[in-house]
Formats: structure tokens, C-alpha cells, sequence
């Protein structure tokens, strides 16, 4: 591809540029390990002392910090620099990255019955089942899998190696990573004489527009009704997400949480990684929840909700976890000092 | 397929029907959702109230409830009305879902010296290895693997994506979903002068009769001995069994959990999601954990066990860790005051 | 392939061997299932009593259990005993596991572009883009992934299904078990008025010689820089490992952790199972961290830390659950007394 120019960015991203726009770039990279061909953002004020002696070719940031980037060479002063950061990164990605082929690859295994845009494109190895759709500018990767029935909506990208069941659903503009598993059974068992009969499970998965589903993270497949993630939902790595739970738009999951069953989770929420939901509760929209703690009751307003047991170095913490596993007796002798009183 | 009718399901289940056998019925589903033409079910009687507002079409409900759920239309009455929903998914999933073609598809690459029962269905991209054995009427699903030597029992189903490494063993009406990995090595390594020698890992595992796994859980293989899961164990989606551990005939482990080498799980034990259990240790039959707790010891009584930080608003927490931390400090303060008595 | 004998052992490992050296050996086996043909190791004083009653045909000891062990029989006496067993297990799985076979499966669909060395070899089903580099003696097994311009060091064995995007890197002789990915895309989005806009993963992944990682564990690939895995590292099971992290030379993790993005381990850590790092954060060098532990702050010193909560049975432990949710007002409680002295 052309040499790309200060000028190109600017172009594209909008905003103040001063420096010299024939300024060649060769990288997006942070400020402490930029060169000349780099450029840079800074967002956060507190970092605004690497501002001096960051070697970038250009530094994206905000108007607060216009001046002092002015003084130490180019700049693009934009509103929201992190978002023009990210804007950025998108369209470099789309300049670098080769753009998929159209077209079903000689190796793929799809079924006649299936409809596949002809602007989709179908990696090696994959197989597609009956009645399965793929829309437009889709792409499934290598080694994906669409079960019979499955619809994936225009524009949605499965990387490589991707497990999407039968009868499950996804919009537009979703991006699965590598070992997604869509549609697994979920965990139901009724108890027989000490054996476990199984139910089966008849619900699928839906999956609004604008979905993000990290590596090796698992949906499954509802038990009578579907399992539901709504539109612009983020989900991090290794996540499990049980049947019939519903996450609200727009709301994010950090790597390694689950859901257990049935659990109703709102929109915009924020929930850090290695938390994890018990079943069959609701959880209000715009709640944030800290990282490994276990929700074990519904939260029915918005806040901050933690649960995490403080780390030490280890003999503060055999002393303190022996104190706490006779919590009962320390109370006790505070009632009984009390009671002397 | 033909319609389904009350009658029809009425004769596969058993129990007393009392409504019109004629009525189609297209869904299983549940009570709230369920329309004229569904058929749902009510087994615990703290949902009775449902009864009244439900929509279902017929309402499989225990001998106690008989006469609510007669009084609002037609009922089909069973003595465990939710193992008799069990069933009932189960022949509808038979009904709808297209039966596996026995053989092996064109695209499949398996060894010579494989031995595949002909009733056997072999998916497409499917890799079978030398000597490996695939039973009566068992399914290898899309991109499966099987190690060489391995053998598959009768009508155990692999779902697409399943890796079954060299030297691992399955019984009969096994399940594998998506991503499980079977046999992949134990963690394993002797130290060696401030660098990691590897234990090369000679076990393999062995799975018994009815053993259900979820989507990306790993079974990892033994040192020396094989890793062991009895018959009828069911494991959740992204669970680590690692190397030498054995679990009980028909114990349950939700999602999210995970078993350190060589401890030894008893049978009819139900595990929680977000459960640890460290290495080495002994947990007796019977024992339930609930969710988020590490197993920190071996567990010789049947019993519940637990051990969760419990979840609060943010600041309520920070006010409580902070004592937390300094736990002991709060004792010798109580220590000083038994003292001035 | 031939009859093993002990004196083949004894020629591989050297040490001193007392006993007969044409004596068949058909397994490497622990003690207490040993036959007269199995070789067995005692490495932990503790177990010494086991010698006595051990069937196994030869026992490797250090000098100190030289005595009691020749006593019982054969014996072959090293220096390390558990790095003699480590290196016994490696000899023994090479002389009894089929070597990989050169060159590329007929089913591999492998870009013209690429560099695949003759010695490497390519499993059934591979695929490999555009300028990837196979190492001499690399292998790559069946339903592998190696993205465009990827580089796999010599030496270094892909079991089946590993994914391994595009522009990542591995040195030689490393071990990826199945499930493994590699690259996934980190978790970055700027928020835009209530949405999430991407933040297009630019880094890549680079990762050390003799670094092994276990099933189902993910890399995700850096945001700007590049993930870094450093020579020797040793990661087990279902690990998440988040953007632009960086884990130090010979650093050993168990099943189930994760690391936040950005965070720095050091070198020859030693990390349990069930451990969490919250991202941003630094850790020195030789630190070890005990299981289920959360990291909420840099480490600066190398030692022992640890943040469990104690496991009790369920009724002691709803006790001083609910103490802890109060447990500022025990405190207060003691100052209240506190005061009135």
C-alpha cells in the first residue's frame, strides 16, 4: 500500500492539524516508544508529562492540551482524543489488513440449501449446514462451523475456528474471536434415582447488531426459550455465559466471568473480569461490578458493587484468614465486654 | 415431520391426560411465554400462582396439583412432573432434529486401521488416527479429532470441535460439546537449576458410561496413571480437570470451576460454578460446594461447604476490607480490653 | 519397537544402577501401582516408607534413600531424582510414540508464500497464509491455524487445533496444546455516548523458545506494542492472557488465572491456580502467589502472597459471612468500649 501521510490521517480523522502534513507514518504506537513516523494520543491529562519528551511525529489530543503539544512539535487537536484514537486504529487496520476474498473457498463444506451473499466470504475448511444464511460481507474463518438454520447477519466476521450451533442468531457488524462456541447445550439435569436425566435444550441463541465475543467464550444455547445478548454487547475471553441469560445493550464483560442461569443483566453495566453472577437474579442497567466478585443477589439500582478478599503477603494473611474463620468468637467476646459493662 | 399432539406426547410420557388428546402442540415452553399450542410444566409449587395466568395448552404438573391445573384446562399428571418434562425434551429433540447419516463424509481423513462401527457417523474434516475404535451409532462432529488408539463408545456424540487426544477412552451415550479437549498434557515440570524440565505425560483418560462435557472444558491427561471422570458425570463449559484427578459416578460441576492434579472427587457430589479445588486432597460422596469457593482441604463428611467473600456496594466494602486487612489488629484491641477486665 | 530393559535405562539417565540390567521394563509407574516390570521414582523423603511395600522393578532414589532402596530390590541412585524421572519421562515417550512424519498432509491448504522447512510437518486440514515460516521440525497438527506472516520457531509441536493469528511469533521448541489462541484481539473500545467504538488490535504476540501452553488458554495479541511471553515461561490450562502484558523468563502459571491488561510479571514466578492480576500492575521477580488470589497492586519484593477466603461447612461459614458484611460495626463496637474505659 501508499505511504501513508500525516495529511491522510487528518483527512480522515478531522480536526487541527499542525505540523506538516507530508509528514510520513509508518506507525500507531504509545508515546513512550514512538519514533518520528509515529504518531501517538494522549488522552489522559495525567499523563500529560510525557508530552516532552515522547519522540512521536504527532500527538493526537484535546483541546486542553493544544498548546503544550504545539510547543513540542505536530499535533491533531480533536475533542475526544481516545475516540479519534480508536477511530484511527480502525482505519489503519483497514488500510494494512489484506480485505477478505469473496467467495466460498475451494475446500468449504456447504450445504446446497444454505443462501450465502455472494459478497460473503467463506474461509477454508468451514462448514455450513442446511438452510444456514450468511449476509453480506460477512466472513467466516477458517474452520468456522454454521449449523443448520443459523443466520449471520451482513458484515459480521468470524476469525478463525468459530462453533456457531443450529438455530442461533447473530446481526450485523459482530466479531467472534478463535474457539467461540455459540449454542453448546446448556447445563440441565433432572435428578432420577441418584442418575441425571437430561434435558434437552430447544432454545437457541440471538444476538443483536455490533456484538464482540472474545476467545474461547461460550454461549449457550437456551433450555425452552434463547439464550439473548442485545445489541452493541462486549464480551472479553474465556466467559461463560449460561442458558437463558439476557445481557442488556451495550453492556461489557471482562475475561474470565460467567453468568450462571436465567440471570437478566442490564444495559450499559461495566463488569470487570472474574466476576461471576449466580442464577436467576436481575441486575439493574448502568452497574459496575469489580473485578472477581461473585454477584450472589440481584442489584436493583445503579452503583459500584464489589466483593473481593484483600491479598497479603501470606503471613498477614494466615493470620488474618485464622481470625476470620473464628469471626463468630471474636464477636462473641465483644458481646461479652459489653455485657460486663 | 407430522404434527405433534397432546395425545402423542400423552403416550409417550405415560400419566393421566385429561384435555382434548387431538391438540397440536408445536412447543415445549415455559409458563409465562407458553401460547394455547404450548406445553409446559410445573414441578415446584411455589410457581402454583402461574397456573392461573398461563396461556399453556396443557400443563404437566404432579399429583398435588392436579386439581389447579385441571381446573384451568388440560393437564397431563405424572409423579415427578419434572423428570417427566426431562423426557419430553428429549423425545421432542428426537422428533425435530435431523437424525446423523451413518458413514463416513468424503472429506473426513481417517486412518486405515481405524476401526469404525458402520452405524458410526463421521463428520466432514473429521481426523481419525491409527487403531483408534468409533462404536455403534456414535457421531464424530465436524473438525473432531481422535488420537490414535483411542476408543469411542456406543452412541456417545461429539459435537463439531472436539479433540479426543491419542490414548483417552469414552463409554457409552457420552456428549461432548464444542472445544472440549480430552487428553491434552497435565501440567507437569521438575525444576532444574531456575529452569522447567517437562514431565512428558504417559497417562491418558478414561471416561465412563454417560458422561456429559461442556463447551472448552479441558480433561487434561495423567502423569503415569490415566485422569478419571466415572460414569455419569456431567461437567459445565470451561472447566480444568487436571492430571490424575477422579471424579465420582454421577457427580455435577457447574461452569467455571476447576480440579488441581490428583485430587480424588466422591460420587453424587454437586459442585457449584466458580469452585477450586486444590491438588492432592480427598473429598468424600455426597458433599455439595457452593459457588465461588475454593476447596482448600480434603472433605471427609457429606455435607454443603462454603467459602464466599460476600458482595457489597462498593463503599461498604472498602470500609470492610480495610478492617479486613488489619483483622488481627481488631483482636488484640478486644485482647487488650478482656485484659483491663 | 524393541524390549526396554533396565540397563537401557540406566544408559540413558546414568547414576548407579544396582540390580539386573536385562530386566524388562514396560512402564514408568508411581509406587503404590507398580508391577515387577515397572521403573518407579522417590523423590519426597516423606514417601520413603512406600519403598517397602512397593512391587515396582527398579526405584530411582537420590544417595540419602540409596540404602533403603537397594535393600527392597533394584534401584537406580541420581543426584535429582525428580529431574532423573523428568528426563526418564521424555526418553520414554519418544521411543514409544510414532515421530512426526515430514512434509505437508495432502489435505493442507498452505499459501505459495509461505516458507515451510523440509523437516516440518504439516497435519491434515492446516491451514497457513500468506508468508508464515515453519521452522525445521516444527509441527503443526491436524485443524492448525497459522496466520499471515506468523513465524513458528524449530522444533516447536502445535497439537491439533491451535490457532495462531496472523503476525505472531514463537521461538523453538515450544508446546501449544489444543484449543490453544493465539492473537485474539485484545479488549479495547473507547466509549462514544453510550456505545463502544473498537479499538483495532495493532500489536502482535511474541513469544520465547521453550515455552509450553496448555489447552484452551488464550494470548490476546497487544493494542499498539506487542504481548510477550519470555523464554522457558510455562503456562497450564483455560489461562487468560490479556493485551500487552509481559511475563518473565521461566514464570510457571496454574490452570485457570488471568492477567489484566498491561500487567508486568517477572521472571521465575511462581503463580497458582485460580490467580487474577488486575491490569496496569507491576510484579517483581521470584514471587509467588497462592492460589485464588486476586493481585490488586504491584508487587515489589519476591515472596509468598496470598488473598483466599477461608472454606468452611456452609453453617460456620453463614455465621461469620454475616459478621463480615458488619464488620465495621464490630470494630466500632470496640471503640465504643474502648472509650468508655
Amino acid at each position: 500500500m501508499a505511504k501513508i501521510t500525516l495529511g491522510d490521517i487528518a483527512a480522515h480523522l478531522g480536526g487541527e492539524l499542525t505540523g506538516n502534513p507530508l509528514l510520513t507514518i509508518d506507525r500507531v504506537g504509545p508515546l513512550d516508544s514512538a519514533t518520528p513516523h509515529t504518531i501517538s494520543f494522549l488522552s489522559n491529562p495525567r499523563y500529560a508529562a510525557q508530552l516532552a519528551s515522547t519522540q512521536a511525529g504527532c500527538v493526537i489530543v484535546g483541546p486542553a492540551l493544544r498548546d503544550a503539544a504545539v510547543a513540542r512539535g505536530a499535533a491533531l487537536v480533536l475533542p475526544d482524543p481516545y475516540l479519534a484514537f480508536a477511530r484511527l486504529t480502525q482505519w489503519w487496520a483497514a488500510q494494512h489488513r489484506p480485505p477478505a476474498t469473496p467467495g466460498v473457498h475451494p475446500t468449504a463444506c456447504v450445504d446446497p440449501s444454505a443462501r450465502l451473499a455472494a459478497s460473503a466470504s467463506i474461509g477454508p475448511f468451514v462448514v455450513i449446514e442446511a438452510d444456514a444464511v450468511i449476509g453480506e460481507g460477512a466472513q467466516i474463518g477458517a474452520h468456522g462451523f454454521v449449523g443448520r438454520g443459523s443466520t449471520i447477519g451482513p458484515h459480521t466476521r468470524f476469525a478463525p475456528r468459530v462453533t456457531f450451533n443450529h438455530g442461533c442468531h447473530i446481526g450485523a457488524r459482530g466479531i467472534l474471536h478463535p474457539g467461540v462456541v455459540i449454542g453448546g447445550d446448556g447445563f440441565g439435569f433432572a435428578p432420577n434415582q441418584g442418575r441425571w436425566e437430561k434435558i434437552e435444550q430447544l432454545g437457541g441463541v440471538r444476538i443483536g447488531d455490533d456484538v464482540e465475543i472474545g476467545s474461547n467464550t461460550c454461549v449457550d444455547r437456551g433450555a425452552l426459550d434463547d439464550t439473548v445478548l442485545e445489541e452493541g454487547v462486549k464480551l472479553d475471553n474465556l466467559i461463560q455465559i449460561a442458558h437463558n441469560v439476557k445481557i442488556g445493550a451495550f453492556t461489557a464483560m471482562a475475561g474470565c466471568s460467567g453468568v450462571a442461569g436465567s440471570t437478566v443483566i442490564g444495559k450499559h453495566c461495566m463488569i470487570a473480569g472474574d466476576v461471576m453472577f449466580v442464577g436467576h437474579i436481575q441486575v439493574a442497567d448502568h452497574v459496575q461490578v469489580t473485578g472477581s466478585t461473585t454477584v450472589t443477589r440481584s442489584i436493583t439500582k445503579p452503583g459500584v458493587y464489589s466483593g473481593l478478599f484483600p491479598m497479603d503477603d501470606n503471613a498477614s494473611w494466615e493470620k488474618n484468614a485464622a481470625i476470620l474463620r473464628n469471626l463468630h468468637t471474636l464477636r462473641d467476646r465483644v458481646r461479652a465486654l459489653e455485657k460486663k459493662k
